[in-house]
């Protein structure tokens, strides 16, 4: 068995991170969304909030072990680009690490979908509906709450990426405190749900253009319509820009405030070579590798 | 006293997996069941569906860190099913374990059923019922939602179990993130707590076919009667087939897109046995040991 | 300053064991019976059983933290008997251990009175009752729920702090899996939190006599009156003689089931000692230390 | 663009710990108050009490993670005191370090009250009220409640710092149980949650100078008014004072009853200095550091 699948192997480093990617936001998003779709189906019976915010945490934590290894698990548009600004990650890997990003949240969303098929008919009355008490459209992307102003949603978003992108440095920064590698899934995850339950009142906390904007094309496909980019006031671009501009908003913070002034010393320009080698993962390619936010 | 303990010792290497796996799938339903009979009995005063999330998912970390040295806790058949695919566990085990697995599940659900006696009488008001409001087998074994029906219960539990494998195997694959292996056990009841919290709704989670199936020979044993295998539409069989799938079906989605294209190296083909011996253990025999899933 | 309380040194070790098991029984039931005292005097308001749970979890977790590098942590009378028993503690050690583990949980107790004053007089309406809907006397000891008969005390009590010493005993066994010595407070207040939401619905989960006795000479003293004893029917002396019998059990099972039959290693015999050397803990004195339960 | 970052470093290190202490506290006000902004606004429906708890633990913990390496993360101007008192500190810090975690406070509440804009002006009618059914002032400073007596806070801040500081000790004692570097900040946390989970009834827990008094500042200079000073009977200064008085008491137990009475060994009297080296950070000046509690 093992022989067989071992036949399936592809060397190409691109394509194997662009796989990772892709399952890793499909662990995420299938965890995070699903917990939505329980609340939301159960009436509040079978969880709250609370699941909610666990669910999402602990899928960027699974989502993260499934393909950290591989392509670094950004997971998230606006991380891979901050990573480029900050030349940790190559420019050229944006687009194919987007894409892929977008696909697996796609393909979650409509895993949530079939699984809780039976539960939405039931809750929704048979109609998929955006708005409105039985509304489901909401286990998938995220709307704004209705005292949210366009404005204030763009504020949120910022605030609350930047806030993610703070603590995702603040974790992998080795001359701050050293955590070991394989903690750092789980303080990624700690984030969010510190996000969730503190930010996720006004817009249900996207930070992440792909986990919003695939299932967002999943509900459009999927029968609920051309109301899924109407509703909120055509809202369905905030969560692609804002978080973007949260995320570079954020590394600066970080590098201003903490990071460029750690006293140099021999070990702090290499401190990244040693904990990849410690992973015991030899590096075959000469790529520069899209690096590890966390 | 220790000496006197010493001389009931067993030296066959089987049987004392058979019993850590005993003793560890008593420990996890010995848990689970309790906190879902905490949570019926009271009528959710003394916990909600929370706290039965929390429930399992702590008594598969301490189901596992009770038989991983001896046996490498499987404490799940369909787990065990899916290593012996993989070929990391002889198939003839395969008999063995899932029958010392229910056997545990059954006398835990026994346990239960003791120490929760007066409330169960209470609460059901003397009667044992299997559907209604004031059904209590619930809290045994799994039961369909009204609104699910059968072939969406057979989607759920293998996109579930897929999602347990692909999660159990990213935890423990030393060439992606390396975890200690203290940290796994948490991890296993982390990846339930969360398939709990996104996967519940639909029929409670079984993903275990030892976990449904021994608590619901103790219902039939203890008083519910045939109605534990009758209800939801003879619902009893998914628990114990559909797991299985998935179990298979995630092992092969996480072995084609991630861990077949880990680049070899040198010490990738031993890392197995060096986590092994870094836990201090000597193995003694020369069977095959049974794979360790986390 | 830090000269100055260098001169209150007290080498005797006995006395220092002593003052640890009592401060670390103090932040034990200061933080326990805390959470059950917000969430009964708020009207579950500022918390729910689920906080109670973490209270007791956390404060295991924080007692043993600030005992373990001097007593072993015990924490609790029936544990220290099961060491006893299992030949891992001095007999002699019994009778101090558990005279310091009664007086800090009574003295903890009189903090939690006193630091929620006002809110249970308050409550009770300047009342301080044991039964009823304003009673306050189950925020430091634990009652029976009306459906629970004596036997079906002594049964979940029994069972209790079996799975308790179960899980300690594996949380401990370095030839189980080895788990470095800062991760067990942790994982002995998760089986705590574990057994809270699985089996607190009958009788609050007391486990140990100090925890439950000490509070209740307090409610005693300050006024709740006899029926701190009356009430239940005679319960007071069940969560002291159950835990015991239980602990005991507990530790029978593990032995049996597990540790017995684990391979004879060189290293087997001595991982004990070594555990203790690497936490840089120069052990002075002659006399037989007390056994760490975690 | 790594480059051009490295143009602001910073050599002085006071500014450069100020600096981290400012952001450090900015971190954990923006999670905590803004919990507390969620489940307030949300009408307890994004979250509930348990959610202002894990706002303010996790605050704590990503803001320890963002300034431990550079300040040593006292972030609590009653922690920094104290340290000053047991002469780990220089004095000369103390008035620095406490101005910089009330600008971080007052920032992030601004910040908080920047992102609430639109629900705050919903949920209050458009009124900022500090009494009263839609009060929103007690999102960002903390309030008696209505029960409690002056002396009642004052003993709950007391007993609630001290047991904060004892926590803290026992996790920072090397010759207690050793705990790496990287758990401390989660164990910090964990100790604010489990005192938010058995002490926040009486009045929110402040614990922190720093943490209340910025934030007060705040609502007084956006419109909250004169209130936010004389509401609770003047309970603005009892947050300042209780909790010196409780950090110096806190550390006065710890020492007296565990940490002096450690045996002396070689290794132990450098166990600080060796942790800081472990963790890769090269220390350039001759000034004392602040020292770290965690």
């Amino acid at each position: 068995m093992e022989r067989l699948l071992r036949r399936c192997r592809i060397k190409n480093r691109l394509v194997r991170e662009c796989m990772a990617e892709c399952l890793g936001v499909y662990v995420l998003i299938l965890f995070g969304c699903g917990s939505a779709a329980q609340v939301t189906t159960s009436g509040e019976k079978n969880g709250q909030y609370l699941s909610i915010n666990l669910g999402f945490a602990l899928g960027v934590t699974f989502g993260v072990f499934v393909s950290r290894g591989v392509s670094g698990a950004h997971l998230n548009p606006a991380v891979t680009l901050s990573l480029c600004v900050l030349g940790r990650c190559s420019w050229t890997r944006l687009p194919f690490y987007t894409f892929f990003q977008v696909l697996g949240a796609l393909l979650a969303a409509a895993t949530v979908g079939l699984q809780y098929y039976d539960a939405i008919q039931m809750f929704g009355g048979g109609q998929l509906t955006v708005t409105g008490p039985t509304a489901t459209a909401g286990i998938f992307s995220t709307y704004p709450a209705d005292h949210l102003s366009l404005w204030g949603g763009i504020v949120d978003q910022t605030v609350g990426t930047a806030a993610l992108l703070l603590c995702i440095l603040a974790i992998g920064d080795q001359r701050n405190t050293s955590i070991p590698d394989y903690l750092q899934p789980l303080l990624a995850g700690a984030s969010v749900l510190v996000i969730g339950i503190s930010m996720g009142s006004n817009c249900g906390y996207p930070l992440n253009p792909a986990r919003d904007f695939g299932p967002r094309l999943f509900t459009y496909i999927a029968g609920w319509g051309e109301e899924v980019f109407t509703a909120g006031g055509g809202w369905w671009w905030v969560p692609i820009v804002a978080p973007c501009i949260g995320a570079v908003l954020g590394v600066l913070i970080y590098e201003l405030l903490v990071e460029v002034h750690h006293p140099l010393s021999s070990e702090s320009r290499t401190s990244g070579q040693e904990s990849r080698e410690e992973k015991g993962v030899e590096l075959e390619g000469v790529e520069p590798e899209g690096g590890k936010p966390v």
